[in-house]
């Protein structure tokens, strides 16, 4: 289902094949955490924005409306009427840093709701059977996120936990995708590689799950307070040793920088609150670095966000506009800023894929980044 | 610039031309109180849900982000981005109703403002100062809202200072509209008749006012705390002697109910902030009457809001995924019911003007009337 086209030495460029249509990568993935995205954007307005895949978010549609309501109602295609490929992450990652009173069994975790403390268990059976409920075109595997430092024993033991997990996950999807009434039966899954920074760790993990010939690869654990060095460090380190036929998603991240040195280091696909998050607060991306549109500076500025865009804000709508609709309290500043902050990752990630095309990713890559740091001098700061 | 094309008994099918396009009447004005429709609703939706004029109140934009920005930014229409007609009030409302420490003088009222307690001052002079740097299309006179019920020596008093206060709007607007550096140098005025729920009072300002030969007329003080039926009835005393060649606009006004009785009345215009704001809370208008989208018998429902509404809510979007936006809190709840009830009073409009077309005017009533208490009877509640 995935096809490398390209290489610009590490970096690739891919098409990857689902039942919801094809995924151009390098991609962002916007995420929609309950099947909608922050920031009043709607599935019409992800197809404005240039969105190829939405992320959502297994326990917290697990939680809010159900995902036997989202079944019943025909499955999260039909239910936030968005036709294109949707990933929904395991639950696994919310349950270690949401959820309160978590004990972690060898069949799961025991946990209680952070809406209402209720108590729940999750464990591999459990997230297939709820992200089939939902019916998205991927599904994430049931993995344990570990809190970073933690000692090697505890890792060890955690990674192999997380690779038998892994192998039920398998059992159980295959079952569930067998079966009559199953609303996508052609649901795809991506194995997680764990490890924290322990380089030997990630790479016994990541052989351990390219065995088992899955529909793509993710690294998680990563972007959890470690540096930016010690993430790519062991994106050197693993992305050799997963399958080069399969896409590769790396978790959770993250700037516009982390995205591009890590296209350079082989990864495919990304997601991250980031963008919608920093819209929501009026920090916005431009051509020169981010800007605070909230910033005084701005209050006659009759340009748009960012010079050049094509997204809905800045085709229609000034600086000073926006500022002002921040200013008033008024709703409309952040659906814009989202809707800015959304097509600027997806444009980002089109002119990524154009230069691999083209062979001049690492010449686009250092253009890219100087232009980012160029607005961010000191004479020229936003607070 | 007012055309009486047809009338169906006192009903008015009318054309009111403005230099920035022709206004079907009678019509509902989408009220943007800060230069934006709250609920994330921009000025491309406006074009999207049949919006007609765009109402702003002046008393709002004085205070942020100032008049005065707003024509250095090229005026309202350009900082918002509509090329519609753009009707403001005058201030006068929100200075008897927000303000604090208010004082009225013969000159206009001192008052301090309800975001900082700075000291103002507004007069007619103010007001049409503030209207014309925001360059409205029809800019309201600045009058006297009285609170009901009042001593008849008050409303008196108070109706006399506001027709000398209209004739200083009018001197002041001719003088403006005069000035070189004037951002819409055609910029309207409608007057506003004033008397509490006083019969003769209403009838001898009416007259008074008519005869300043004014764009239009509007009638103020209503929808404040009144009966319906007080309302009405002032309305069957007063419209007769306003100038049957200018547009007649009730303030503030109302309920789809509410409409129609006027429109029977001969009103053309309205204005009400009931349609955003009930959409903000989820209470939402079909052919069968209100409802409350988080009712739990919408959990499982995959019709729209209101079965054959061409909104852009409705032609996306279940009950049952809007109920959940709501119940998870999520911003495109709010936006998707704005931008239903608003299509919603746009369409009633629409479909009125046909109906006076038509000359089937009262049946057309009758039959809204009755499939909006349909909804509403005892075994169909909603709470």
């Amino acid at each position: 289902m995935y096809t490398l086209l390209k290489k610009d030495q590490k970096a690739r460029r891919g098409r990857f094949i689902t039942p919801h249509g094809t995924i151009e990568t390098p991609v962002f993935m916007n995420v929609g955490t309950l099947g909608v995205i922050k920031g009043a954007v709607s599935s019409v307005d992800l197809e404005a924005i240039g969105c190829q895949v939405e992320l959502s978010n297994t326990y917290h549609l697990h939680l809010r409306p159900g995902d036997k309501v989202i079944r019943k109602m025909g499955g999260l295609h039909k239910f936030m009427n968005w036709r294109g490929p949707i990933l929904t992450d395991s639950g696994g990652f919310q349950v270690f840093s949401l959820a309160k009173m978590r004990k972690i069994k060898e069949e799961g975790v025991y946990f209680s709701s952070h809406i209402d403390g209720s108590k729940i268990f999750m464990g591999p059976e459990e997230s297939m059977q709820i992200q089939s409920n939902i019916g998205s075109t991927i599904a994430m595997a049931f993995d344990e996120c570990i809190e970073l430092p933690a000692k090697r024993e505890y890792v060890e033991q955690s990674v192999e936990r997380t690779t038998r997990w892994l192998k039920r996950c398998k059992t159980e999807l295959d079952r569930l995708n067998a079966q009559e009434d199953t609303l996508n039966k052609q649901q795809m899954l991506f194995g997680i590689n764990q490890g924290g920074t322990d380089e030997d760790l990630r790479i016994s993990h990541a052989k351990e799950i390219s065995k088992l010939d899955l529909d793509g690869y993710a690294i998680g654990g990563l972007a959890v307070g470690e540096t930016h060095e010690e993430m790519y460090r062991i994106l050197d380190v693993v992305v050799p040793h997963l399958p080069e036929d399969k896409p590769i998603y790396l978790m959770g991240v993250g700037t516009p920088e982390n995205i591009l040195e890590s296209v350079e280091r082989g990864v495919d696909f990304f997601d991250c609150v980031l963008p919608a998050r920093n819209g929501r607060h009026g920090h916005v991306f431009t051509s020169r670095g981010k800007i605070n549109i909230m910033n005084k500076r701005f209050e006659l500025d009759d340009q748009p966000i960012d010079v050049g865009c094509q997204c809905p804000a800045c085709t229609h709508y000034t600086r000073s506009y926006i500022r002002h609709l921040f200013k008033a309290k008024e709703m409309l500043a952040l659906r814009l800023c989202v809707l800015h902050n959304l097509y600027f990752y997806n444009k980002l990630m089109e002119d990524t894929r154009q230069a691999i095309d083209d062979g001049t990713f690492s010449e686009f890559k250092k253009m890219k980044l100087e232009g980012w740091a160029r607005g961010q001098k000191p004479h020229n700061e936003d607070k």
